[in-house]
């Protein structure tokens, strides 16, 4: 199999654990609808896959990383619908499909983001319940972190709070740093504490900083010369929202520039993680990537 | 003390126990003003009463029923936060202060709910993270369970979808034996699974589904008959809504008798949990609450 074939597989199998672990009985029929329509919505699957590739390339079990892989991609989906809302980012199109509160009007929508936090914690408890393991707290320790003020919520509010005023690129690295980076960080350092190669934590962790600007610098270069039916949503929507980006600080050469140095350090860490090639080659397939 | 003097003093220790947890560092100053805001808004503190009640009637820690106490408190105070949102119950007041989002916004409401939620589990994630016991595990999966979405989240998505239509009394029930009596249920069990007196299980889940239905004809009752003053809202908001409830389903007179029925009920299990005698005051004290 060449690299893409590798990552579709990789897909496949996480859409498949996904829907199989949403499968909860007695969830009245809207929310489980509502759920399970932000779940399907695609996207990448990209923390889940660092999580799998990273713990196998450690010699971690493939199992345990996909289901702590799939909680962390829950949340990213929580996150999604949340920011999507009306109160927040206001946006009608995701992926190419209508936004979740649009589907299922606003309180669902909020519930649904409720239920899919909760749920992410509630099947790992039960795991954990089950069958006690260590580095299963640790690892649901590191995801709850991100996930929480300290670290993608705490992002988000930065970056709300950044909507009308001007920003500097301290402050943008800063706010990626919490909105998308944490759970970047989290999801590739989860695979590495599920592998207990604790002696791989510091590579792991500087690579994953490393991707997790590099995905947002290409995100705000996408956002200013992307293909927007490839997209599966509008272009230019950060210029007209008068939105601080790596684009409008540093111009769009600067920004190419700097996701390619981003990438570059990426893909020197990623070749002391991984010997197969998946890693280095999934890095530059994020930085050349048209969604 | 006499009871109404130890219920205060508990009350006081778990109100200095939640403000000490969420002195969090590096949180956005509007998300920790939110947060706080919502916490420090008062209320009863029933959950974590029972939790520490019954834990230590059983031999249990006082420490650690403190802190699965005060995480049902953070994620009810979460709950309240989003139902009372504009998309949900559009609340202008609670507990007679404005509601988060009036004071707040709707965007940085519904992010300090989420962060609240996500906050339950990160400090217990990181407590048990550094000392790990298996009851620790087990009562933060029941935690997560009572409150997802075939929990208390599925409670609330009924409630919204019973707006407006006639439900019947068993489909009432169902509904609050989710929406307010999964999180009830947790909070007694969880004070028994960390004393791991497994042999009072089942006691103690009669007694804490029989608390939280008369809980919740109580809450009718008040809305009823009760004082506004008192209540910190507004009384008549359910016929107003046209909502069922124990009053419009059964009448005043037969809601009371059910209620006193319920207490009686969990008055003579609560004998059998806590010998001292507080956990049949407090419970009686559930029935002739004014707000």
């Amino acid at each position: 199999m060449n690299f893409k074939q590798k990552l579709q597989h990789k897909q496949q199998i996480i859409n498949n654990r996904l829907m199989e672990l949403i499968k909860i009985n007695n969830v009245p029929e809207t929310l489980m609808n509502s759920m399970k329509y932000s779940l399907e919505a695609g996207g990448k699957r990209i923390r889940p896959i660092l999580t799998l590739t990273i713990a196998e390339a450690l010699g971690g079990n493939t199992d345990d990383a996909m289901d702590f892989g799939c909680a962390i991609e829950l949340i990213h989906t929580y996150s999604l619908i949340h920011d999507d809302l009306p109160a927040m980012d206001n946006d009608d199109y995701r992926r190419g499909k209508l936004t979740n509160h649009k589907v299922f009007g606003e309180a669902i929508a909020i519930l649904a983001g409720d239920a899919l936090l909760n749920f992410a914690f509630e099947f790992l408890l039960e795991k954990a319940s089950n069958n006690l393991k260590e580095p299963y707290i640790k690892a649901l320790s590191i995801i709850s972190k991100a996930s929480g003020s300290t670290g993608m919520i705490g992002g988000q509010v930065i970056d709300i709070e950044s909507g009308n005023k001007k920003i500097n690129l301290d402050e943008l690295y800063n706010m990626h740093r919490l909105k998308t980076g944490a759970m970047i960080e989290a999801s590739c350092i989860v695979g590495c504490v599920l592998a207990e190669r604790y002696d791989k934590i510091n590579i792991v962790k500087e690579y994953s900083q490393n991707i997790g600007i590099a995905f947002q610098i290409v995100d705000d270069i996408l956002d200013c010369i992307g293909d927007k039916e490839k997209l599966g949503k509008s272009i230019g929507k950060d210029e007209k929202d008068n939105k601080s980006t790596f684009v409008t600080l540093l111009g769009l050469e600067r920004a190419k520039e700097l996701a390619k140095e981003h990438t570059e350090k990426a893909i020197s860490l990623a070749e002391e993680i991984d010997s197969t090639g998946f890693l280095t080659d999934l890095t530059n397939y994020l930085l050349n990537r048209e969604n």
